[in-house]
């Protein structure tokens, strides 16, 4: 469906970045699910606008209310619905675009999609809608640690800054550290720096996000579509300004030789492992029990602080003023929504694949 | 579902590498659709294998039949059920796999996954299962066509041999010029001599397919989930031995800047355009009329014709010894088979769009 | 899924009957739909308890909030959440019953699927969670209206008590006009007294709601499975207390000869028409045109007065003890929900046959 | 889906009457089941046409071939393709109709819905579609059987010959003792002569299929629309020629008070039951471990020997003469299908409920 995601752990999202509230229903959740509101509650801080100097200005606080789906600390195997009401509705600064196609932004599909939009703030188009997501991800990342997967991404390019270590080589749990969320603190100030200049040129960037999932069991995936690399896939392209997507030795990997690119099986410890992992822990569509690890690319977001040429509804030639607050890059924020989303496909095929034998 | 793509144009694909037969029912196709055999037998024709002598010699005539759903040279609205006998059921020669796992093939996660597995060629997850999705894509490019609709894919990189050109300085009416599927036909020839050289190694190599699809409206793509590059991801993605996926300006994208990378619209003749089309078409997840374009990287397959270390199932060391028929590099053939997956999704969408407007 | 109906026109609702909330998420509405407020807010007062002195005395204002998907008075679109906030949360009303199975209840069943449940005021199975039905039923009357069709339900048997005529022989703009919602006057007067008697005796008693649909065009409903009178079957089924559904002649037309159950066609004024209508306006699982019409069967609803032996959670002998508030008679306040149902069915077919031409 | 059924364990049927063949993909059938071919190939006997001189005398032996999914005698977790190609494909026979509406069939709705169709035998509106669900029906069953659940069905009623006991009364091992699959053997020597003298008259009558499911443990179903019994419904009237469903108490129901209707709990050697079972084993839409029990409404099928009124696609009055070979009494053969779909319903809710508990 449109809003909605997954099969059996399968989410719904609702809500405008300007209307009354936003949310999720998650269906399909098991019962018996501790829930940690205070987990949840930390991840949508990860993804709120307004954490530093680096995003959005936009102030909301991001408090989410459970309204069904929860009794005595426990999900109940019936939906759970999360809200998130919104304090910034300041409707009027987005009068001058009411009638006005903003470049690169949704506006103009939108209108020819429904007719009609809601042009307040981007409307459904918003990346506040990841907001709900995030809530949701956090959930089912609450279910994943129960079966022992942990999911951990960070930024590894902003612009043309690119750090060129696998994550292998770093130090995951310092991701955090810094507000730009690279493990690396060298590179993290470079990049803190450059973020800085361009939204001081009123401008915006791009960067790539890298993540990792450890501890998934094998089996995970189906057969021929719904393979776990192209659900993780369509799953991050979902992200608001993503514009690509590559796991295991991706992009790169095309060069490679059939007798280098291989992963030899061999044991350790009765435990069956590949020596090499360019398959990035996913094989015919299905884990192998290895790390899976991926990457994905995201273009520098439309809203910007300059004048653009532009159309309005009518078809008239018009400029786009830049105004009020934006993002000078939005990886840093992605991170939480990347691996919330990652949580959301891991959930899904750990229960549907309880379906898998007799 | 596992073996079903798309939502109202819907495909369900069946059939193992040597097992009787490989097929599709299509249900959801619209009524109506000139049924043109010929054309679909051709596309098919383009997917199989030993076209050339870079691609594998397994001999397969790959001759479809109706079962349902055409009545009179037409689409009647019920399930089309098309189905490929095999004919190289040479199933001795895998008998030696039995109980092994080659490398970087699905053998182990499938036994993981469901305890048993049809060894034979690789079983579900060959890639002879691609066959009917070819001949579900042909239908697809036919509903297409009545909308003016076209998709063309080509081979843009093999190995380290990459075609630097964007496609709109390519002639993409050669691409079937050579075996390779390269529309330059210099570069097709450094990459057929490549290919044969890594063939003659007994070795495989990646690549890169590029795709372009002009004429679609705008509209299609649905928020927030299945956005139109989301969905074109994970069809691409599900293709047999890709690793990645890019649409637009993709992962070059991240180091531009939003004042470049914005796409400013203007008119010409009354229609809405864009200046440039950094976006691949698609904004907020919705075509925008503009061209859509992607890009997909494939591995280097793994079947190779050397030995290599591995386990059997139970776990004991072993070789995997390389023998009888490879292909060196698959994406040659793997261009009907992102074409075919390309008009799936745009069909599905254009079919989905029809209930956006009261 | 478990808590989501339809296929294009598709709501998912949430909520616990005496948790923070019940509500619904609407997927797939199309964009451009006058959103009447006041009629869907109507709609809820038809269902709502606490009406006459003939239902529960439960008090709820069932007043709906808007979160999203409508702008400027009109749908957009995009998700349309409607919630309604709980007002009598008496939590502590059921703490009598926290580790006890009532009998016919689903406190047992949810307690073996779930190993935990909501014990509440029957939490998710309580009868509150047709109000989210309700209101998105109204939404696709909304719909339906612009489109030319109305559905119209109403009481036709309450115990024993039932009004034996056709449809075509009652006046169903009457259906209002008497708290027991059965078009027949002096019949709802009958059913009044008796269902006031079953009152005072601490008891409850069944009925039958009839609905007719009127304007649906041919072509509706699809093969093989999702038949217009299998949906409308599984959709009314689902509804709280439901135990039977029959659609056109019923389990009366079993008794009858083909010669005779046959509907002849023949035009009038250009239009085609059947001379009798035992089909129910339905042949071979698609709408003809004709009047749709059906039954729903309601048992006595499982909440009584009475002392009645059960079980508690370990599995010993008790007594549960009526106590509070009970619906004598729920068929009256299932009028509304039937309607809504129904609406929800032909607006997703509606939307799903505009894919049935190429 | 149009042409799909079920969620986990899902089928889709495809195939013509007088096409080239019939057959259904199974998707989601767990791996490592005994393919037992011959028990199927045994429950298409029973539902096949000319088995006795009750039914239609067409001629089909109705051989199943298995295309994929199965090796070395066992499921393996991937689509199973069965195939039934059609012997006696007597398309002249069918001139007659080609351009005429046959009353009370679908000529007129499926032309009506896609502008074309297969008039040869009713195409794909034809009772043949049932072979494809009993043979998924047969599979289903042997994955029901690994769990102990076990499906009978019976014929309860012809025309106005209905035998009036409740299932617990009758030895169902004697269902198949008799041509009309009536398990009391003097109701069924009437049933029989009945049904002789309606096929002499050259017309047709309905009747009643009643069905007990055995073993079904406690937990499966789905809140809130997709309810055992709704879905069970759904199923049932998703055959053709159905006209209504109950369960448990039914449509006799209404006229009970609740403090009878109540089905008390009480525990037998440690396990949970109830004194009585109105509930028909189904309680908030969830099986309870009782027998689960319902029945459904055959309406007298449309194909008649007789001349009948109708119109042509022009729109002018004809006579639709009937000739051929017709089904006097259809009940008996929709044992085997009401048992198939069952089995298909239990099937999935069975996968399903693996996911209800984390």
């Amino acid at each position: 469906m449109n809003n909605s995601y997954g099969h059996q752990f399968r989410i719904t999202t609702f809500g405008e970045s300007h209307g009354k509230a936003i949310g999720v229903v998650i269906d399909g959740c098991p019962a018996g699910i501790d829930f940690d509101e205070e987990f949840i509650q930390n991840e949508l801080l990860r993804r709120k606008p307004g954490q530093s100097r680096i995003t959005t200005q936009r102030d909301e606080k991001d408090e989410f209310q459970v309204l069904s789906g929860v009794f005595e600390g426990k999900t109940t195997g019936t939906p759970i619905s999360l809200v998130i009401f919104n304090q910034d509705q300041r409707s009027k600064d987005y009068s001058h675009i009411a009638d006005r196609y903003r470049p690169s932004h949704a506006d103009y599909t939108y209108t020819e999609k429904y007719g009609v939009r809601d042009y307040r703030g981007g409307g459904r188009s918003s990346a506040r809608e990841t907001a709900a997501r995030v809530a949701a991800g956090a959930l089912a990342k609450l279910f994943l640690r129960q079966h022992g997967i942990e999911i951990s991404a960070y930024v590894s390019q902003v612009g043309g800054l690119k750090l060129d270590k696998p994550y292998t080589e770093l130090d995951l749990s310092k991701t955090e550290d810094n507000i730009v969320r690279c493990p690396d603190a060298e590179m993290a100030k470079e990049m803190e720096e450059f973020i800085d200049s361009v939204r001081k040129d009123r401008d915006t960037v791009g960067g790539v996000v890298n993540a990792v999932i450890k501890g998934a069991p094998a089996g995970l995936g189906e057969p021929v579509f719904d393979r776990l690399h192209a659900e993780l896939g369509k799953a991050m392209l979902s992200i608001n300004a993503a514009k690509g997507f590559e796991y295991g030795s991706g992009f790169e990997g095309v060069s490679m030789r059939g007798s280098e690119h291989n992963d030899a099986f061999y044991t350790e410890n009765g435990e069956v492992k590949t020596r090499t992992n360019y398959s990035g822990g996913i094989q015919g569509g299905i884990s192998n029990g290895q790390d899976i690890y991926f990457r994905v690319a995201f273009k520098p977001v439309a809203t910007i602080m300059k004048d653009q040429e532009s159309l309005n509804e009518a078809g008239e030639s018009i400029t786009v003023s830049g105004k009020g607050r934006h993002d000078p890059c939005v990886v840093p924020r992605a991170v939480p929504i990347v691996e919330g989303m990652a949580a959301l496909v891991l959930a899904d095929f750990l229960l549907r694949n309880r379906c898998s034998k007799a």
